[in-house]
């Protein structure tokens, strides 16, 4: 078997057996096979695409090049759900306690964020004290005393894929069901749950734009959990405007509190209803979908799913007194409202504008190593769909140095306000099981 | 400008700039684009292809990527003809002093063998003492003096080819119109003549399989030609059996020379004639095809081009002596004649098997750094369309260690003799003008 021979097949259009799939895997991880025929395969993949076989068997190889997570000693259905990225996505910070209170056993591994798209990890360490890095033994026993658990991912999770993604970022083969479908894929499966909800989301915001391209998306990832025996499902959530009120970490983390409280915005609040409903219908500790939605609701409604947070939090060494008094979370120097220009509909949000404002603010990195600024970011005052007269406040801008004209611009420009109301999608596009 | 960007575009099937193309050219000349990211152009280009407009820009950029011969102190219309490489092809040889005994300048730098294909340079110097290591002034002198040469690539000629044909060979995108023009066409173009005339050729033992994939190819290079004002022509010619009776180097020498002696193989010399008339049309010392045809043979006839010979290889110090006694060219040891093992017609000459058998017998190179014996080869006693009664001869191998089983072997099977006669096509399939 040879490199020369695997690129020309896929470049032929034709079909990589297992065998080459896991030489190609192999070569990366032990560096036998150099970048730049890798590269050519890659290009050749994003181009000529794979059959559903071959990206299982690319998931397969890739989640076997590190270590795996042993949740052997978690009884019961572990279930785990990740996001394909957006803005203002604070989701596994409530679905977390919360499905956790409904009895089941929630084993999260969190990226951090990047660019114009937060990161979980990062939120949760905008509250004082909280470990995101358990090992192994530490992450199983606080699954088996709370209930729950997120921490990052392990060094050697997934080698394969740091180096090939490193490798796609230079070289325009990001952009591909297949790779970024076992990508994503190969990192659950190695964190060793027994089902998976995907929240894929779709819009301006997200790096799917419509809703064919995260529909392929996911129906890829679905049929990768078909050929290796793990329960996928997906929901296909909007980020035509940023999911919930805030953008920014601890302005996060305090909108998911009040909506642990039962007192979050109403949609947002549906969105982790969904979510959960179809987590415990993976975890089979209910029967359907609208049993789960009812247990969920009721959890919310009886601060059962608060109290799961304290707890969890309070096991991952955070301190739980800026959460029972949400005003000991990082606080921005300065709070800036901005009024609208104009009077008018709010046909769109541009989501991705916004994000890559709080990042510019301070609230997101532009490389790998930027500090963090947990206090700053953005709270929307008025949303897609409402009347705004000119005058009335918009958003709100959390910051800690003076204004430029220029980011608050950005802000302005960032809502499409117009004479005519324009539809606009639901929060949850589409449920694929 | 930045690569990933340039790589994008062609991912996404858009046209490249000639500022991307100079771009990526530099980067390569320069190393400041690393080798996977133009693996991934590559591959990009292999399958969204190119318009005629970048591939003439490609062909420019690495023209000019390093040194151009400088043949302004050559008077007239300067002509070189180019072969994409067969088995058995030693038309250079024969074209270039005919073509200047018409009293034409033929300024042509050529290139080695590899593989199963032969190279001109390796056949000329199988002639004692021949010198393919002219510098430009002297390459100059020889053309002023003679009316031709035949010169070595020069160190630093298309050093940007030399850079993207290694990546290329290792990546499987070696099989690309745009990459095969441009990479073919920037060397000639760099030799700075104003007419070229291509042999493309086509068929078993030819990188070409197809005539469809020949034409593209010739279309392609006229075009670049068109762009940057040269006289391109194509001659499509046959290479499903090898050309004319010989291949190895001093077995192809002699060929050579009894061809200018008006004493070679018909075929051969009728694609020599064919060649050389449409030479002499693009030199405009014709102004016709049937003119140019009669003075070239009326040269043959007259002993002219075979004076042109001894002058042009005495001038580049080769003795001529073993021209005028070929049995003083390089002798192998030992002559085995096959003799068929069925009694039918030849159908068929596996023409790469036997190119791949002279090379095993030492007459070509497998790996850039192997010496050549240039005294080995085979010859073929019957081609194809002949009968053939069994125990009469087909094939000579001229060897110096003993054949083994598998060699021997090899040879006959070569040979497809069948109970009834096929249609072969005819040695020149098709000229493009």
């Amino acid at each position: 078997m040879n490199m020369i021979e695997i690129i020309a097949k896929k470049r032929d259009k034709q079909v990589l057996s297992t065998e080459e799939i896991q030489f190609w895997i192999d070569g990366i991880v032990n560096k036998s096979i150099p970048d730049y025929q890798s590269s050519a395969l890659l290009m050749a993949i994003v181009l000529n695409s794979m059959e559903t076989k071959e990206v299982a068997d690319l998931t397969e190889a890739m989640m076997k090049s590190g270590d795996i997570l042993d949740l052997s000693q978690i009884g019961g259905i572990k279930v785990d759900k990740h996001s394909t990225g957006g803005v203002g996505d604070k989701t596994s910070i409530v679905l977390t306690p919360l499905v956790a209170s409904c009895g089941v056993k929630v084993a999260k591994m969190s990226g951090r964020g990047l660019g114009h798209t937060g990161g979980t990890l990062d939120k949760l360490e905008s509250i004082e004290g909280f470990d995101i890095f358990l090992d192994n033994d530490e992450f199983v026993d606080v699954v088996n005393t709370v209930g729950c658990s997120i921490i990052g991912q392990t060094a050697n999770l997934v080698p394969a894929d740091k180096t090939l993604y490193a490798l796609r970022d230079v070289t325009s083969t990001v952009q591909s069901i297949p790779l970024i479908a076992s990508s994503i894929m190969s990192k659950k499966l190695a964190a060793s749950t027994d089902t998976i909800l995907l929240d894929v989301k779709v819009g301006d915001g997200a790096f799917m734009k419509t809703i064919e391209q995260a529909t392929a998306l996911s129906e890829a990832m679905i049929e990768i959990g078909r050929h290796l025996n793990k329960d996928v499902r997906a929901i296909l959530s909007n980020m035509n405007q940023p999911l919930g009120s805030t953008i920014g970490n601890a302005l996060e983390i305090k909108e998911a509190v009040l909506t642990l409280q039962n007192k979050g915005p109403k949609d947002f609040k549906e969105l982790c209803l969904d979510a959960a409903s179809i987590m415990l219908t993976q975890a089979k500790v209910v029967s359907n979908y609208e049993e789960g939605y009812k247990l969920a609701q009721q959890k919310l409604q009886s601060g059962e799913a608060y109290a799961k947070l304290l707890e969890w939090i309070s096991a991952q060494k955070g301190n739980i007194e800026v959460i029972k008094d949400l005003s000991k979370l990082p606080q921005s120097k300065y709070v800036t409202e901005l009024n609208s220009e104009k009077s008018g509909f709010i046909n769109e949000i541009k989501t991705e504008q916004l994000g890559h404002l709080s990042m510019l603010l301070g609230g997101g990195r532009q490389t790998k190593d930027d500090v963090i600024n947990y206090a700053v970011g953005l709270e929307l005052v008025a949303k897609t769909g409402q009347k705004v007269q000119i005058g009335e406040p918009i958003i709100k801008i959390y910051h800690d140095k003076d204004l430029t004209e220029q980011l608050i611009r950005m802000a302005h420009d960032s809502y499409v306000i117009e004479n005519t109301i324009k539809e606009t999608d639901p929060l949850i596009l589409k449920v694929i099981d």
